[in-house]
């Protein structure tokens, strides 16, 4: 049993973090603008198993980043209020971007009890109309129901939403390693954690990875 | 590559997702009390290493039922607004108990720069000040920063505060081992996840799974 505290400074422990993680992954090389994105995730959640699951579509980092610096244009919509409030703040208000999630929302509750479908799913269908009323561009990040991405899923291919990017990691045992998969079948870009794992966290580790990145960069 | 989804109602979903975990545990006994909520942590992560990795203190559960039905004496400490904003709030507003996350608060920005702590650590310390002037119970619950559950441990053996339930799944590479070994070694109820992993959602699960418990019982 280790018990004895390393001693550290705490603006230190992020730094120390990555450097365990990048010892512990041994020279895995991951495809550009990846590699900070997956390492976040598994700070995130201590779990190396996201370093041979997470997928990202070609274009997924590049036209994530051209949406999240078009200023006053570009709305995250989550399908959690978990990951709403796990994204940095300061870096969206840097942005002037909004992140919404609809899920406690009245109306959604209503159409969801309406079309015998989940709050989830009810809650992307109100975003992709806002989308429509409004012409701003979507990034879907979907950490907890798969039938969000299903919904997403459908949309995109009704031509209802063309999102800028759609973040697929939902967790669980029903429908979510069959969700994940086929996202990945439709045009779109997409960062997805195949298999079972996934969850609100991981979805706000994707979007801070990325928002840093801007930060990074500037 | 599972395509096909599996038709279910949306009432359903939670229902055979824990089949499908009691199915996958094979037959494991868990100590009483203990089972519906370690099951909630495997629901929320799809990680069936919590089966092995969850440890009550003998006292943990009945310690925890009996200050979440104490109506108006309890309050739930939580170190990330994400564990504070995945509770259950409906069960919370029946049971009239209180949760919240000083981590955002200026005057916990100034002590940990004062101290030269980390704002976890000093939210904590918030949160034991708090209990001693009003007189409230805590339940602490610890999803991210392991520096908090350390601030925890020292605040118990100073004799400031003795928390009615300390849930310990912080997550990460720097010192979190280490600091879930050691609350361990105080005399206080706990539920604890042994190792790196854990995090905020992990934390809301606990809670809400004796959340339910309650809501079950009556």
């Amino acid at each position: 049993m280790k018990m004895e505290l390393e001693q550290i400074l705490p603006g230190e422990i992020e730094r120390r973090s990555f450097e365990i993680i990048t010892e512990e992954l041994g020279g895995k090389i991951f495809p550009e603008g990846q590699e900070d994105i997956i390492k976040r995730v598994i700070h995130t959640t201590a779990d190396f198993e996201y370093a041979d699951t997470m997928t990202f579509s070609p274009d997924a980092v590049s036209s994530a980043l051209g949406a999240l610096t078009d200023r006053g244009n570009t709305v995250i919509v989550t399908d959690t209020n978990m990951t709403r409030s796990g994204i940095h703040k300061a870096s969206l208000e840097k942005l002037g971007i909004e992140a919404v999630c609809y899920m406690a929302d009245p109306d959604v509750a209503e159409e969801a009890k309406r079309e015998g479908t989940t709050r989830a799913a009810a809650s992307m269908k109100k975003a992709a109309d806002m989308a429509q009323k409004t012409g701003k561009q979507i990034i879907f990040s979907v950490g907890n129901a798969p039938t969000a991405l299903i919904a997403i899923e459908e949309l995109i291919r009704e031509g209802c939403v063309h999102p800028a990017l759609v973040i697929g990691v939902p967790v669980g045992f029903v429908n979510v390693v069959q969700a994940k998969e086929r996202i990945m079948t439709v045009d779109v870009p997409y960062i997805v954690a195949k298999g079972r794992k996934g969850g609100s966290t991981v979805a706000a580790a994707i979007l801070n990875a990325l928002l840093y990145k801007i930060d990074k960069e500037r």
